[in-house]
Formats: C-alpha cells, sequence, structure tokens
C-alpha cells in the first residue's frame, strides 16, 4: 500500500530532521559505496540524497536499491538526517540533509534514457524535441513552466483586481482575407466551408465592447499559418485585453503596471521608474527598428548632411541618389578589430540590402581605416568626433544607402556588435513604449496601402475626409511595448465609428459589398451606441521566453512544433482515413495539379 | 475632454453622495416630465437614474438631452443625490439614488435596437444570437459571465494552491481513430496531411505526468465535431487536471473540494457533508441512467422476480424473454392525471424503445387503473405497496422490457415526472460520484469492445491477463461527477505500465501497428520511468449553466454556435478563396461525387 509523498525532495527542510518522511520520485544517479547505497532522488522541485543501508532495509529491499538504475521512480521512506559538515553538497539546496531509507518500493523501471536528464544537456534540438518527455524532465525546463505559470497567474490576479473578465471567445471562426494566412477547417455539413482558426480575438473583443463588457482579458491561443522563425510558432499565445473609455495613455498605464507586477512576481525586481516612451519615427531614425534594444546606447547617427558634402565619392553619391548615411559607434573595441575581421562585418549588412559597410578606427593620430583619408581635414574630424562621441581606442561603422536599408542594416549592426561584445547586462529588463506609428504603409506589391497596426485601430485625426485625403502621413493612435529588443505586445485605440471604420475599409481597398461580406457584423454592431474602447495584446511565449532568458519560444512551449510545422514526438500533422475527407467533402490535389 | 468614469452606473452609493461624480454607460430609457428629462443610464454593474434639468445645463446639453434615446452612449457628470422618499425605487440596488446631471457627452448614438435590451426578453434564439452584441447587454447576460469567470477564478485559485502547474498544449495535434469524430485542420506543408483540434489533451496530459510534472491542470478548449444537443457545442470548455502518485480517492477528494470552493465563491453556500458516492450498477439500477438526478428521490425498483409469477401477460413474456420490470412511484400525483393523460405518458418512454407503459393509482380502495385487475389480491398489493412505498393518492409507472429499456426509458420518465410536478428545489446542487465502471462495452455494429471511459484508463485488476480473459467483467479505477443528473465530469487512473497499454489496444482491436503508429510516442514513453498517474476533466460550459440555473449551455458560452455549427454573427463557416484551397492542395468534392 503505497504511503502519502510528505514533502517534495527538493523541499526537504530542517523541520522534517528526524521525521519520517516519504518521498517520490525518480533516480538521478546511483552509486555502491561499499554495500551502502546512494541515490539522489529527483522530483520537479529538486534533489534529495537517500542512503540505502542493509540495518536499515531488508534483504530484498537491498537487491532492489542495488538494481535501481537511472530514472526509475521509486517511493521511499525513511528518517531524514542532516549531512555531516564533510558530507554537506553545498550546490544544491538540499545538500545538507540526506534521508536513511527504511523501506523502498519501485514504482516504475525505465530502460537507460536516450538523452541526459541534466540542465546542460548538449543534445540536438530535434533529438530533444522526440525526446520531449526525457527533456522536460531536465529541471531547467520544469523551472521555464513554473514561471510561465507565475506570469500567467500575476497578470491574471493583476487584471481581476481591476473588475477584467475573463472571457472565452470562438476558435471555430471566420477566414478573413487581410494579415497573414489563416488555418482553415473545413465543415462537413456543407462542401466548400471552413472555419478559420483566429489569428486574435480581435473582433470578438471588441464586440464585447459594444455589448457593454467594459473590461476584458483572456490568455488565448492564436494561430497563424506563416513560414516559422526562432520565436514564431503556428499556434501562439497571447494575453489580450480590451476596455471601453478609455484612452491610449490610461490602457498603457494599466499595461504597465501589469508588467511590472510581472517582473516583481517573478523576478523580485520592482521596477519604480515609468517605462520610457518613443515614438516610431525617433525609434527608426536612432535604432534603425520598431523594436529598439535600449539596454544599450549605441544609436544611428545621421551624417547626411554632412556626407553630401565630403570628399568620399560612395557618400556623396548615396545622398544625391536620395539616401542617408549613418554611423554607430563600437566604443573602446578599435583593438578588437583586425582590417580583415572589420571588412568582414559586412556580412552582417548584406542581408539587410546594404551594399557596402565603411569603418574607421580612432586613434591617437586621428581616423585610420579604408576611409579615413577622405575625413583627415579638421572640420571632418570634429563632426564626426563630436556626433558619435568618439575617442580613441572606439571603432565607428557607416552604411550609405536608401532610408530603409541603412536603417535595417545598421540597426542589425548595433544588435550584433552589442551581443558580440556583451554590452549590455542578460539581466536587464529594458522596456520601452513604441508611440504614433503611421497608420498605412504603401504596399509596392499590391499597389495599395495596408493597414499598419490593424483596420480597426483609429488615426489620431478623427476626422475621416482628412485621413483619405493624405493617408501616408495619417498617424494611429496605436502603441507598442518592446522588450529587450522583441516586441512583445501592440495595441491601439479602435474605431467605434462607423464613417471612419468604412473609410478605412475603402482606404485598404475594400468595395463596400466586400466590407459588408466580411465585416457585416462589425458595421452593424457599429449602429447601435458602440462605447470609445481600445486595447492591447501582449506575447505570452516571447515574454516568457525573455524574462527565462531563453533563445527561443520552444523553450517555454511544452510541446512546440518545428520550423516546418511539425510535432516530432507525435509526428502531426499526419495523413487521414479517406473516409475522414469523404465526409468532409474533400479531395487532395496531387502535386502536379 | 473626456473625465475619468468615478464608479460604474450599478455601484453609486452612499459614501457618494453629495459627490460630483462621472458614470459612463448606456441610455436604458428616457422620460420628459415637464421639461425635466431622467434617463436611466446602464453600465455592466447596473442602472443609475440621471436628472437633465435646465437649472444646471446649458441649453445645448439640455437639447442633448432631450434627444438622448435607447442605446446612446453618454458620459455624465454631476452630483450624486438621494431621493425623497416617494421616488425611491425599490426595485433596483441603486434606487434610492440620483445624478443631477451638470455635464453632458453623446460618445455614441444608437439606431432603435432590433431587440429589447432586458432580462425578460422574449425572442427567438436565432434573433438573439443574430443581435449577440446586443443581447449581450442585457445584465442576466453579462451576470452569467461575470459567474463564469467567478468559477474559473476560484477553481484557479484552489489549485495554484495545491501546487497545482496550469501548462498549455497544443491545439495542431494528431488525429485518432477513437471517439468522437475529429475537426480537421490542412497543411499546406505536404498534400494530403491534416493536423486535428483536440478532443482533449488526454495524452498530452499524461506525458507531463511521465515527464514529472507532478500536477498540471489547464482550463482549455476542446473540439468534437458530433451532432449537436442542448447541452453541446462544436468547441467546448474543459477544466483540465491530472496529477502523479495519487489515487483514485486523492484524486476525488482534490476535485470535491474544488468543486466546494466553486459552489462556495460563487453562492455563498459551504457544502459541509461529502459528496455521496454510487457505483455505475446501483446508478443504472436504480436511476436507471448513468448521471442520476438525486435531489429527487422516486427510484426505480425492481419487480422481475415478482412479474414472473404474475398474472399480467406482457409482465410475464417480458420476464420469460430475459427482460425485466420496474416501476416509480410518482407520489401524491393520482388526481392530476385522467386515464387519457397517464397513458399519453408513453409519449415520453417510447424513444427509449418502451413499447408501453403500464401505470396504477393508489386510491382508498386499492389499485386502479388498466392494469389494477391483475394485482388486486393481497400478495400482490402489499409485495407493490412495501416495495413502492406505495400510498392513497399516489400514481406507479412500470416498463417491462429488455434492461436496457427499461432503464432509459423509466430513468426519463423519471426526470420528466419530477420536472413536470416539481419535485425538488431549483436551487439545489445535488453532487454524486459514479464509481466502478465496466471498462469496456461490447460495440455490436462493430463487433468488438471499445473502452467505456477511454483506452488510457486503468481496470481495477492489475493483471493484463486476467483482464484479457474477462473483459466484460472488469471495472475500471474510473469515476464520474455528477450534478443535478448531469455528467460534469469524470477522471480515471490511468495506465503506467506498458504490459497492460498494449493489452489494451489490442482488446479494442489495435494491431500492434496500428497501435505503434498511433499511439507509439505513449508507448515509448512508458518504457522510461512513468509514473503512477490519474486524473479528471470538469465541462465548464455545463458546470457554469448548472449555476447559472440556464437551460442551456449557449446562455453561458459569448458567441456560441447553432445546432448546426454555424455563428450566425458572423456567418461561419464560410466559404474560402479559391487560391486558399489551392495552397492547401485542395479540392472540393461536387455533392454528386
Amino acid at each position: 500500500m503505497s504511503k502519502q509523498r510528505t514533502v517534495y525532495c527538493g523541499l526537504v527542510n530542517d523541520e522534517l530532521v528526524g521525521q519520517t518522511i516519504t518521498l517520490k520520485g525518480w533516480v538521478q544517479k546511483r552509486r555502491d559505496l561499499g554495500g551502502v547505497i546512494f541515490a539522489d532522488v529527483r522530483d520537479r522541485e529538486g534533489f534529495c540524497q537517500v542512503v540505502f543501508n542493509a540495518e536499515n532495509l531488508s534483504a530484498e529491499e537491498m537487491e532492489m536499491a542495488d538494481k535501481l538504475r537511472s530514472e526509475y521512480v521509486v517511493e521511499v521512506t525513511g528518517v531524514l538526517n542532516e549531512r555531516d559538515g564533510a558530507q554537506i553538497n553545498p550546490k544544491i539546496p538540499t545538500g545538507r540533509f540526506e534521508l536513511f531509507a527504511e523501506s523502498l518500493t519501485v514504482l516504475a523501471k525505465s530502460k537507460t534514457p536516450p538523452i541526459y536528464i541534466e540542465d546542460d544537456l548538449d543534445a540536438d534540438e530535434e533529438v530533444r524535441l522526440r525526446n520531449r518527455v526525457l527533456d522536460l524532465r531536465r529541471p531547467k525546463m520544469f523551472n521555464n513552466f513554473k514561471l510561465r505559470h507565475q506570469v500567467t497567474r500575476s497578470i491574471r490576479n493583476y487584471l481581476d483586481n481591476l473588475a477584467f473578465i475573463d472571457v472565452e471567445t470562438p476558435y471555430l471562426t471566420k477566414s478573413t482575407p487581410e494579415g497573414a494566412r489563416d488555418y482553415l477547417v473545413p465543415t462537413r455539413r456543407e462542401a466548400g466551408k471552413f472555419y478559420a482558426l483566429p489569428q486574435s480575438p480581435q473582433l470578438f473583443k471588441q464586440l464585447l465592447m459594444g455589448a457593454g463588457f467594459d473590461r476584458y482579458y483572456q490568455i488565448v491561443r492564436c494561430f497563424r499559418d506563416e513560414d516559422l522563425r526562432g520565436d514564431r510558432q503556428p499556434e501562439f499565445t497571447q494575453v489580450d485585453l480590451e476596455t471601453s473609455f478609455l484612452n491610449q495613455s490610461e490602457i498603457q498605464a494599466i499595461t504597465e503596471e501589469m508588467l511590472k507586477e510581472v517582473v516583481k512576481a517573478t523576478k523580485g525586481i520592482q521596477i519604480e521608474e515609468a517605462f520610457p516612451t518613443m515614438t516610431y519615427a525617433q525609434a527608426m531614425n536612432e535604432y534603425g527598428v520598431d523594436k529598439p534594444d535600449i539596454r544599450f546606447e549605441m544609436k544611428l547617427v545621421d551624417f547626411t548632411d554632412f556626407a553630401s558634402e565630403s570628399e568620399f565619392g560612395v557618400f556623396k553619391s548615396a545622398v544625391s541618389n536620395g539616401g542617408q548615411v549613418k554611423a554607430i559607434n563600437l566604443k573602446g573595441q578599435a583593438d578588437a578589430y583586425t582590417r580583415k575581421t572589420a571588412d568582414a562585418l559586412i556580412d552582417v549588412v548584406k542581408p539587410y540590402g546594404a551594399k557596402g559597410l565603411a569603418w574607421m578606427k580612432v586613434t591617437s593620430e586621428g581616423f585610420n581605416g579604408p576611409i579615413a583619408k577622405f575625413f583627415a581635414d579638421d572640420n571632418s574630424s570634429n563632426v564626426i568626433s563630436e556626433r558619435l562621441n568618439a575617442e580613441e581606442g572606439d571603432i565607428l561603422f557607416f552604411v550609405a544607402d536608401k532610408a530603409d536599408v541603412v536603417a535595417a542594416s545598421l540597426g542589425e549592426l548595433r544588435v550584433n556588435l552589442a551581443k558580440q561584445h556583451q554590452l549590455f547586462d542578460p539581466n536587464a529588463l529594458a522596456f520601452v513604449w513604441i508611440t504614433d506609428w503611421p497608420m498605412f504603409e504603401y504596399d509596392e506589391e499590391e499597389g495599395r496601402y495596408v493597414a499598419m497596426h490593424h483596420m480597426f485601430t483609429a488615426p489620431q485625426n478623427a476626422n475621416p475626409e482628412e485621413v483619405k485625403e493624405n493617408p501616408a502621413e495619417a498617424l494611429a493612435q496605436a502603441y507598442d511595448i518592446v522588450l529587450n529588443g522583441y516586441e512583445i505586445g501592440g495595441g491601439s485605440i479602435r474605431i467605434n465609428n462607423l464613417d471612419m471604420q468604412e473609410q478605412i475599409f475603402d482606404l485598404v481597398g475594400f468595395t463596400k459589398e466586400q466590407a459588408e461580406e466580411q465585416f457585416g457584423f462589425l458595421l452593424n454592431a457599429l449602429e447601435y451606441g458602440f462605447p470609445p474602447h481600445g486595447g492591447l495584446a501582449l506575447g505570452l511565449d516571447r515574454l516568457v521566453m525573455l524574462l527565462a532568458q531563453e533563445p527561443n519560444i520552444r523553450e517555454v512551449i511544452a510541446f512546440p512544433k518545428t520550423g516546418r510545422g511539425i510535432d516530432l514526438l507525435s509526428n502531426a500533422p499526419g495523413y487521414v482515413e479517406n473516409a475522414q475527407l469523404s465526409e468532409l467533402h474533400l479531395n487532395i490535389r496531387s502535386q502536379k495539379d
């Protein structure tokens, strides 16, 4: 008959010393020291050393103890002892204790596991994902999920206290043409009809505001059938919230306080200062990206004015073609680069469209390097030194090209160099708000404007006619929240006015019929007293990844998919029975079709 | 410039009297009493009467007030007053207050809404669903969602305190052949391959136990493509939990305490007594169903032994054909039935296969009714009266047929009569555990055993060989929790032993190859120290429906689907672009195919 567990292995403590307790867990390792058998027993909270000794155990149990192997599941009862000084293992929290076993039950045996159940496992990710059950036994992994739960718990507590109400919205919804590709779900009830899995509950949460729910939240799965990157998955989790009657700064304040609560709950750190705010224009200008990592400086500095006067042809022609010249200063790292290694950094910026990367070192005798000769005069020297705060030992990098290429290239180089030279505290959490987003960007390929945030975002200008007249200049009541160079969330004030919503649909190229067909239910609802409203969505996976200091979101998702959307554990997706397809009125096109 | 809301309309209170406050909400109704305009302003928490008076407002604002119509969204600032005695409206909690408006802003106008925003709305459900945004404005609806949130919040708090960890499992999973029909999600990455939406996270939660997570929960959406009934939806929400190292009674105790917490948090009722437990056999025997409503008695009483000796041919032949005779006693309602209305109750039992329904009234002169003559002797009279506790004024109903027909027919009649005659307190919450379920039922159509709970449920007998020898008799370590005649949850101890799992797959007719193909990842994991584990899942929608005393789960789902799986608001599912189908390698079969 099984006994109840007294305590998790990892939580044995002084109060239990001298008491008879029961532990249940996995054998981490077993050692035989002259007939006394030592086993480290592991559970999700940590380890406890168990001592099997012929004095306390039957011959049968000693034999069992002798046969223990890694990952056997055991139940052990015995007296908890404090170890003698020399025996203490200072590396683990329970290193001062050991359990003298008085009974042993093997609850499950194990073959030799294909991967080591250790934090510093050096296994291929594919092997880990195929053996995810074992991979998740590594203490580090469990701690990631504990952290994730702490995050959601603190978010829920915070929002519950503010009278937010958690409402579930449908997963079987309608496909919409804008945005990313939908995952579709065929219905057997009518040939050719499909549900779509939601890319976000955007419209449903707006409708809940129309319904007077006032403050909504949901921690909800979202789906996008896109090509996957390190921080993307086909399904991801969003902390989704929406409020009525609040303006942008009120919604930002609620979000900011929520994130501070999360940091406090998970890291024990109380962030006192307000998160800095930056306009989209400033972020693009100074950091080259809309999600600046402000844990370090190294801002992009503009030399366009100066470059047009310079004698360096590359700069001059870039400017005369309507381009820009910008630079960053990698402080004090000149000696880290040879001509060859500095030149090699072109590979960092090339994928972003830059055709060249110019650089100069700052020495006691002035600039040094391939382009130094063009800027040897006092004026050049002064302008460059002043704008970039250049001092001896620094190395300066320049890109001259179209504005978007300069931004993307130097933005990437900046982050790349900062990582390489560890220019920031890896424990730092640098939040920043990005505001004043453009309403639209022009899609050259489609020859039309597309909404930069989404089609339900309210412009700062409340006059539909003025927005229509100059869409390129229209700014949105939108805000992103960025952490350590990752966009972790974004939101906006939404349109609650039928005229404006119709105007925006028109601007992005919807006919009245298309707008009605796709969003008739929203347009209809806007006619019946729709309150001012706005909200925000946070990417939970990314937030947890950053708090856990993990390199990708698969480390904080229990059963993630690979870059090709495959679950290596169950081999989903898979083929299905022909009868299933038949019920769904589907045929598979041969690859030739 | 908009002011911040001071308080919800429904929460104005004594402390605010005399203060200048701001309310935001919807105009419920407007009355003009000799130039003074009264409006009831509504928000999610209730109503507040607002008084617009020329003394306090500009001519422009008075004009605006005059033009207010139902469902206009307004912001009103003014001084909260206590009403004079005669003016008090005792029907609403804020009936002692009124706001003297000093400023008015119309935030949104409204056309005349197609449905009344009132609790006692008498509209067709289809009209309500098409106008769901307005329908959800009815106070009753918001209160349902507030209740739902209270339920999930109390469940989360309870489980969090017991060291359960909330882990998200995938929604894009693999299709499995057993159980209900899967919703499929085609992938564009490989023609003919599909994900399936999960019918439950069953295997994932078991794998998390294999991973040592020890205590898991999730409030999670599940999907079943079945024909829908009043209490079914294509997507539904499950409170899913799983534990390691606990036995059946420990898991039941945790669940029971959790449900008591929910009742306490939502109803303020502390249930002191332990939930009663009944075996499956007893439930079927005494109530005719596996989810007995024990708010009232009227148990099924067996007369098979007695009937075989009786002179009533129908009873005799039913028994001699291996059937049963059972009866229920509707106490004190004999006078409620004429011969015609009593005979008409055959319509209640017919759909359950009964070919007849016999009945007798108990009068001061003995039994009365069509079959009374067969049971007029003293012995019959005594046996019947004793077993059914029959007294003057009662009416007795008998069904003679195959055991399953008797059970289903009388089980249904019992519930039907109880509702009709209001034999129970509608506020009662009668929980009951159903235990000792059979492992298998024999599927005549498929000619094989199928798992009654699911294929991962552990039998009470730990010996695979013995289970194999007599599957019909094997009992499961399974338990359902029933509330007021609805199954609100069920669970089991799972198999953590490879031999047993392979045996069960074999018993339900899987070849080794099929088992490997479908569940290889589970079988593999069972080889590496898989702990004893078990859990349970609660149907959240149904639980909330019962707590809200609503007749169907659509009342506690914000955006439900109709019986044909249609979202009447957005008209999902819908047709999609041909390009989408092409990317997914799909053709639609014409209806002729």
